[in-house]
């Protein structure tokens, strides 16, 4: 542990978290806890259908408390959504915000949370603490195991005008009360399953990396990695494996618990501009530029990376420092190939001639101010080339 | 890890956390931040004559808030302290407290913070979930590496009558903002240094081995561990070893995460009746009695025994389950010797004849509830003997 990080001032910031099989069972007693008569029951399609929202809705109605259901979101989620489902907050009279749902919910939610009290328009809150008054209560339901939404200071939100996803990142964001049922993780299709736990693994190792990283987010990182490393091929395989799903939602949360506090790095930033142009699944473009990313980030933390191969279960007695370095990132690969992540970014629709104006935004993104290496425009043009 | 923590409902909380030399000077920020106006200041002589207390009154007053001192706490704070205290706060017209201190004062502050707005006396309260108003906001600054009690469920006061040490258990009595600056562990005693640093490697294995642990509390448990066998005994030999002082304060945090929300054992059931008897430092009771019950537990959970074992530095490769998991609590028992904490209870007062009435007073505290092993009357009072 590098004992500086002991000695700068930093912040560690979560919600109350409810993790379990039968979790869900409380989200009623957890809203009402937090004073909500009347909720906007922010989901998606895939949820509705899986038949979430009704289990939630029933758990709600045992305590008294109305709902209506706004299921309009899409993945990467947009700043029109946001707008949409704000009117139908306001109109509604809600005075409270439950997701049931992955990333893309749980970030509406929040963006809704903000419009709600603060007023004004979602790209007025891009960037780091920009929000002012405080937020309505908030529960959130995390159906995948991988955004980590349900417990950072974070929401992603495209700005479809511009085709960039903005960062909103405030400790107000971090919802009241998170919880998190495994048995809502086996509705997931195998993809799905792959790419989101492939996001937890990257949030995992960026956060661990990151300029910003503490002893307190450190050990959830490394806990996150361990239980990637073993148990997300399982959790793809076969979708009632209860265990797998159990130790991924426990890995996402741990994931989630580390990047709310300690930030991002290159990865991210060059995710959220392709993902922004060609609205693709996050998770998979993570997984396509985490491992030359992770090469890239290697000379600035040696140590750090001799930890992430043993978490991933590379042997590493005898080895040297670097060696060892090198053979979690072989591992890392080696986990992407075994589920099926795409190994190029010309796979899901990138081209070359996209990479100048994505570089140019990518060094604007808040989350490469704490990549671990000084990161130029040309660096991240030639890891984009890299990834092509 | 035992998979069927994943699976059973667990429960997380943790304050809002600053932490780093400096960080002190955050905490007028803070109060303001929940709404403090006028705000009761909970601590102790010590404190107010290392001059901490002035220095936050400072940072209170840059602020706008107004402050009443209140330093009338003694080790093992009892009921009518805090009677006198809540006084203090209702005729001051408090809105808010913040405490500056050790365990001690942070309990006290939170015993007042119960009273003042759930009202009755703090004996009403003891034992699990009994509050039931919210709370007037907290901000706690820790000046010893030890108690947790910064991001603890937990506040100890002793009924003075029945001479006993209540457990008052709720997460409200969680602190909004804790704040902790290892500058302010530079001003304790080599003693009082032992003494709460052994009580915070207590929290992190009884914690570590409780029923009630979950993997979020498991990383916390292990880290403090680590961090406490490699800096203890530098921070006790050195007052102004910063270094070691701000690994002791990281330790104490984590096992606080880790207690706070896992619960203890044994040893903090049975250290509670003789302090309630003795009026003992609570960190060196603890220390005296951990190696038995460690030895008494070893059966129920030889695994995590191990895990104890390396987290102390022991080299266990070769070594089979039990001889590792005695190896650590031999490496324990050597810590405790190099600090200097006394081997045997009667060192401190203890005699033989009130062990029948401490044993029947320790059955029914709340922390023995999560003890790995079954525990009975006859059990408890051969490991007070064994101690003696």
């Amino acid at each position: 542990m590098p004992m500086n990080s002991l000695l700068h001032i930093s912040k560690f910031v979560a919600p109350e978290i409810i993790f379990g099989l039968g979790a869900l069972s409380q989200v009623g007693e957890s809203a009402a806890r937090l004073g909500i008569k009347k909720a906007l029951l922010v989901s998606d399609l895939g949820v509705l259908e899986a038949g979430w929202c009704d289990k939630v809705l029933d758990f709600l109605k045992e305590v008294g408390i109305d709902a209506k259901v706004w299921y309009d979101v899409t993945t990467n989620p947009k700043d029109l959504e946001v707008a949409a489902a704000v009117e139908s907050y306001l109109e509604s009279n809600c005075d409270g915000i439950v997701a049931v749902g992955g990333g893309s919910p749980i970030d509406v939610a929040k963006a809704i949370a903000i419009i709600a009290t603060n007023g004004g328009q979602i790209k007025d809150y891009e960037g780091v603490n920009k929000i002012t008054c405080p937020l309505p209560p908030m529960v959130v339901v995390s159906t995948t195991g991988g955004s980590g939404a349900e417990v950072s200071q974070f929401s992603m939100i495209v700005e479809k005008e511009r085709q960039v996803k903005m960062a909103i990142i405030s400790k107000s964001l971090v919802p009241d009360i998170a919880i998190v049922d495994p048995h809502l993780l086996q509705t997931k299709s195998a993809r799905l399953t792959a790419a989101t736990g492939v996001d937890a693994l990257c949030h995992a190792v960026e956060a661990y990396v990151s300029l910003a990283a503490t002893p307190l987010t450190d050990v959830h990182a490394l806990a996150a990695i361990r239980l990637i490393a073993s148990n997300l091929r399982e959790s793809v395989a076969c979708k009632t494996n209860l265990k797998a799903k159990a130790a991924m939602a426990m890995a996402s949360l741990q994931a989630g618990l580390a990047f709310s506090n300690a930030i991002l790095g290159a990865t991210h930033a060059m995710t959220h501009q392709v993902d922004g142009l060609l609205d693709l699944h996050h998770g998979e473009t993570n997984g396509i530029l985490l491992p030359h990313v992770m090469e890239f980030n290697m000379i600035s933390c040696g140590e750090k990376f001799i930890n992430i191969a043993e978490a991933m279960g590379v042997q590493i007695t005898g080895l040297g420092k670097w060696k060892s370095a090198e053979k979690g990132i072989c591992a890392v690969r080696k986990l992407l190939r075994d589920i099926e992540i795409p190994e190029h970014l010309a796979q899901v629709g990138m081209k070359e001639e996209y990479i100048q104006k994505l570089s140019a935004n990518a060094v604007k993104d808040a989350c490469l101010v704490t990549n671990p290496r000084d990161c130029s425009v040309e660096q991240i043009e030639a890891l984009y080339r890299k990834a092509l």
